[in-house]
């Protein structure tokens, strides 16, 4: 469980190290433009507050099992700091994420034909090797560094009632939710194919779904996180789903009206918007975050016909 | 000539009509998001404040000469108020731009085999139709709108001390230079390949250049404007040249590192950054002026390896 005060101290440590991301407002909506974070991601804001709250780590540095945005965030903030860094990944990762790993420095391993088999390993290299596990989502110290997002976007839009976000392991909208709670109103936005607040919501508790669809690659945990689970009830976030058209449709129209790229995930908010699966009131003061950006720009104006069906490790 | 006064009066005049852009700061940089605008450049500005002074139009509506981006945006400013658009373009424009304009209702004409020839038709069609002329750089009113973006950045960034822009025409230096004068510097970037302004420099009065080069599109006019010119020479701008080599990577740079996608002209002012075209002094706030973003993304991550050597119409 983390609480606004958790995200407060965050934001303070990562000061210097994490963008503050502008804010583009148009026809009553206001996008936050995370997607120009480092790495091309919010996790760099977790990855961050992690390693320092740390304090002095070992020569082992720190480990992540991630092929995608939270592998490249750890990495990063672990060059950042001169520690090593150890990545581990499914052997079927797509070799372009491993190479981008290794171009930033990361040590990465290939294990297992899925993410729990990563998983594994690296809490097991934790375990034996004193390195720092940063989860991709399910830890006090990451979700409260991605909740910086939510006390600047109080700062950056007056009277800001709603914020979209999107949702996969739910760190993200943890964090933002704490931040904000008493504030603003947080509504998690997931793909019909990777509903894991959805389901937990439904259930009364985390259960593990079937993930899959276009945005599995950065929105497409099994489960969601636990403390994700207790800040989503405590502080009461909506939930709706979209499906994979109208994320791909949101991402075309964020590249045709405002030239903005991202990558499907980080489109999942905006669509809820789009297909009015979320409704603002009259009035309503609603900001739109977009997430992430590590996509290759050439499916902005040529989306892939027929997304993955199985589902991408993250 | 215009000065200040002009581009605060256009800043009322388009409030509302055109997006104020967001600012990226980082690493000591402060990036204009002016890429973001309506139809992916800084001109909508321009085209409004044109359309707007000129008060009730006929029904011959707006007419424009342009491939580009000066043709978009008067295409978008005129749909705005539902008035007519005509632009004519050279009959070797490229098909994608025409059916852009097309898209956007425009009228498009396709006359002759150079920029010069589309001019001349659309000044004509002006004078025998009573259509109001918007020119691409070289109208008060156009630069006067280009110039709010100064006026924001002021706004912006605290104690700004210089702005780099990039420099076709000269509208948007000029409309810049007028806003700021007296309170930050302006230095214009251009390509090697194109150095209206710093010919004009040079010669003491706007002369003819070959323009070609990875930026042609959109910085390819053949001579600064007189408004340029004058203003320029009255407020003491700065002039560095970039090479196109120098483009490119600064294009490469801003996607990488920021996930931001521009045009080549759109990365020319940040090229005298990256090359130390231009230095700023210790301490100097400088903002990088990103102006335009009408490029094909799939260009971003794999640059064309020989750029067009011919030059493109505006």
């Amino acid at each position: 469980m983390i609480s606004t005060a958790d995200v407060e101290l965050a934001a303070g440590r990562i000061r210097g190290r994490v963008r503050r991301t502008p804010v583009l407002a148009d026809d009553g909506v206001w996008f936050k433009l995370e997607q120009l974070q480092h790495t091309g991601s919010f996790k760099a804001r977790g990855a961050f507050n992690r390693i320092i709250a740390a304090g002095e780590l070992s020569a082992a540095g720190v480990v992540a099992a991630s092929g995608g945005n939270a592998g490249l965030a750890v990495t990063h903030a672990a060059r950042e700091f001169g520690v090593a860094a150890r990545v581990y990944v499914p052997a079927n990762a797509p070799a372009v994420k491993v190479a981008k790993l290794r171009a930033l420095g990361a040590a990465v391993e290939l294990v297992g034909d899925k993410y729990a088999d990563a998983y594994d390993a690296a809490v097991k290299h934790a375990a034996d090797s004193g390195a720092l596990f940063c989860h991709a989502y399910d830890q006090p110290e990451i979700c409260a560094g991605q909740g910086t997002i939510g006390l600047e976007l109080l700062d950056q839009v007056d009277g800001l009632d709603t914020i979209l976000v999107a949702v996969g392991g739910g760190g993200l909208l943890a964090g933002i939710a704490a931040a904000v709670e008493g504030r603003a109103r947080v509504v998690g936005v997931e793909p019909r194919t990777a509903p894991t607040l959805n389901a937990a919501l439904a259930a009364g508790e985390p259960v593990p779904v079937e993930v899959s669809g276009v945005a599995a690659d950065s929105l497409g945990a099994s489960r969601l996180g636990d403390i994700a689970f207790a800040v989503a009830t405590r502080t009461g976030v909506g939930s709706v789903l979209v499906d994979d058209a109208a994320i791909l449709d949101a991402r075309a129209a964020l590249w045709d009206r405002y030239r903005l790229a991202v990558e499907p995930g980080g489109a999942t908010a905006f669509a809820a918007l789009r297909t009015g699966a979320y409704r603002p009131a009259p009035g309503e003061r609603v900001a739109v975050l977009l997430c992430g950006a590590n996509t290759d720009p050439a499916t902005l104006t040529s989306p892939p016909a027929a997304p993955p069906a199985a589902r991408t490790p993250r």
